[in-house]
């Protein structure tokens, strides 16, 4: 391990946070709250300090293998949401700092799971922080600094490699500061965007602001204790518009403003993401029909749902813990797969999905005809070997996380079904689950162990599996 | 596909089965059931005649591709079940066919899992019966016919493939008719070793035949509505005793046999095997420590439950459902490891497991170390690359069979746990599940669709997935 060069990088990330915390405290002072805007800037400054003081010197030579990369990443995340959580603790809206953490965690990975019963008691400093995590986190803050940043030359591709969900990183230019500048242009696009609609239509300033970052980050942190529900129906069709869009691969976006249209719409992922979507909420609108008043209430509760759960955003407009079982349990099947690769949404991912069931079909196909050599095929071209090992071992990895974390979290005697939809909206960067995780509840019943357990799966989850778990491999840190 | 060997391999099935159905016609009569026997008699015949018919010209070219093997064995097994559910429709002990089917392809798959309510109110020679298809299944009756008949030359490997548990097929000798004769050999001589046990240890000959065949089968059809509640506590260590020794790979016993002590006892998965237990036993009696009055009978407790689980036999001597979640957490994942490949047991086999954790470890260690070229060993051997995909393959498809299974019979409207511990059950011929179908209760509550995805999983567990896949698949049947 190069010590150095994961030193000189952390700190960066520290500088830059230190510029995203000013900003709620900004927020904070036409709400005339004080306490609050003096702590952000304090926190801020504390970033800065501590940041500039461990890049101070550039190390040289400045090579970043795949060990370091991934390391940086799953430390810089842990670190940011340390520092992230200190406003919370400070302002005494969250006094627990395992609490606090949790909260931060939950939001810079876009999970969008809370410790809170009443969301409605944060200051408004507080609020606006703990939606512009998931905007920070959505699109990946490293991302966010290649972007601006000549940072490290041409090393830098472990890094994205590390942060961008997905079985492959889709190259969308030559340079790796080129495809995190287009994808930070889309990003802001669609948020501003959603933004503007969403104040057309009646909404206010703030909660615009917020419900935007909680969307296009994928989310799901809102600022009432009902999430959606409180709005109006039209405002809960965008937002259910917005959160399908941004669970959509950004490589569609980038082929759509550079005119390649028959590409864009050529992606198998997105087919089947939106094949996905169509089918479930067909099955639960007749599921469901019957306990809302109107044909098209049911549609609209049943699109939120669909679309929120797959995207991994994590936004309610209705309890859907208490539909009937066939609609949760597709509900808790779309956890898992997710959204597209290359979007901010977590999960599964819909391509690993589709890779799966085409090697199991090409398995069956070779049993049935041994002599017949067949490609697996998306997108026209062949599934490589590395593809399909790589999606293989995620897989592997994923399963293990899974029922340990089950198993773990199980210490605190809750009911099956709260521990495995808690891990499982957790580890696929969702937000409530069923039972006792239910939209109307939350996640402090948990000890504090079992919370641990949980910020590990939302880290785990948002970073591909991989960074988290070579950081606890001893042999990892061992010198060259 | 070759219709005409099909049937004639399921022409043999049948008058082997007419074989078997004349034993519990035999029991009944010294307990006067004059009508049960007359009954398993007229199916003995019936089936003789149709099998006689089936087989009544061999077809040539005599050729037994995978496709044709595997086709066979899948539907050897539903013929099987369907003509073995006779007489318990018949003789009115279980009077809807659908439910006759289910226990009878819960008997052959070893299974266990049962929807009757009341065990005692069955006559003597159902009561056989029903334990002696878990003994038939057990082994396999493909193996058994192997064993006896040379039927089809050099080609019956790929009936043993399709019958065998674990990810290759342990060839114990060079020729296939050998090896079938060996793990029967080895398979009676168990058998026969308990049956003697539990008789000196006070147990009556008819609890001890059934409760032997439910074992050495990891079956876990008992006689009793308690299961194996009623007996003395040490007829249940002995009971935990052969559960444990059946679930252990066969090669281990046939090494021991050609006194080859050091390869018998350097086999990874049976090690890996015996230290889940050891630990599972470990924690459970811990987390359950002070439900019982003794240290003794706690553990005795913790070590049925646990031998009875990870072997897929699924007997009970508590209501493990009553447990508090870490223990019953550690059920379930349990039902998922299975016992070692090469054995009786079910689930997806401690041997796939240890594959699975190689990969992931050798993903992560290739990832710090990426010039590093290591082997994945097991056994001293490397895993190849074949096994490692077919062990993934497997995996992807027990993924798809399983969470579709949950979504498919979630349409009763239970809760999520009771639907996914009862195809975690089924799918790994283990019997119980927990809450609705816990140790103390049945399968009776589904409805007859939900009944048939349960016994397409029990036996798409048993003959491992591909087989009754690839039945479903139209290619399948297309001529040559």
């Amino acid at each position: 391990m190069n010590f150095a060069i994961v030193r000189y990088i952390i700190g960066f990330l520290l500088q830059f946070e230190a510029g995203f915390l000013i900003l709620p405290g900004i927020i904070g002072i036409p709400y005339g709250e004080a306490f609050d805007s003096i702590t952000y800037f304090g926190v801020a400054l504390l970033c800065f300090l501590i940041g500039k003081l461990l890049s101070r010197k550039r190390p040289s030579p400045f090579e970043l293998y795949t060990r370091e990369g991934f390391a940086v990443v799953a430390l810089g995340w842990l670190i940011l949401s340390m520092f992230g959580a200190l406003p919370f603790v400070i302002t005494g809206d969250i006094p627990s700092y395992i609490d606090a953490l949790f909260e931060t965690i939950s939001g810079f990975t876009t999970t969008g799971a809370s410790i809170l019963s009443n969301v409605e008691a944060l200051s408004h400093a507080n609020l606006f922080w703990r939606s512009f995590t998931h905007w920070i986190g959505g699109m990946g803050v490293f991302v966010f600094i290649m972007a601006i940043l000549p940072l490290m030359g041409g090393t830098t591709m472990n890094l994205m490699r590390a942060e961008s969900p997905g079985p492959s990183v889709g190259k969308l230019a030559p340079r790796v500061k080129d495809t995190a500048k287009i994808l930070y242009q889309i990003y802001i696009g669609i948020t501003l965007a959603e933004m503007i609609v969403l104040c057309c239509c009646g909404m206010e300033f703030f909660d615009s602001i917020t419900t935007t970052f909680g969307t296009v980050g994928t989310g799901g942190f809102g600022i009432r204790s009902d999430s959606i529900a409180g709005y109006s129906p039209l405002i809960q069709n965008i937002v259910t518009l917005f959160m399908i869009l941004s669970g959509i691969n950004y490589t569609a976006y980038f082929c759509l403003l550079s005119k390649q249209f028959k590409e864009a719409f050529s992606i198998d992922e997105v087919k089947w993401y939106l094949l996905i979507i169509f089918a479930s909420v067909g099955i639960i609108s007749w599921n469901i029909h019957g306990m809302y008043s109107t044909i098209g209430e049911t549609v609209r509760h049943a699109f939120f749902q669909v679309g929120s759960i797959i995207t991994t955003t994590g936004f309610a407009t209705v309890d859907f813990n208490a539909w009937p079982e066939l609609s949760k349990t597709i509900l808790v099947l779309l956890m898992f797969i997710g959204a597209c690769a290359g979007s901010t949404g977590g999960g599964i991912k819909v391509s690993r999905i589709i890779i799966l069931f085409k090697a199991a079909h090409k398995e069956l196909s070779t049993m049935i005809h041994p002599r017949l050599v067949k490609k697996t095929k998306m997108d026209g071209h062949v599934i490589s070997h590395e593809t399909l090992r790589s999606t293989n071992a995620f897989i592997a990895v994923y399963l293990i996380i899974l029922f340990a974390s089950v198993l773990l979290i199980s210490v605190d005697n809750y009911d099956f079904t709260t521990n495995f939809t808690a891990v499982a909206a957790t580890l696929n960067n969702i937000g409530p689950g069923l039972e006792l995780v239910g939209p109307t509840q939350n996640f402090a019943l948990f000890s504090p162990f079992s919370k641990c357990i949980l910020m590990f799966d939302m880290l785990a989850g948002r970073l591909e599996l991989f960074p988290m778990l070579i950081i606890l491999l001893p042999s990892c840190w061992k010198k060259y």
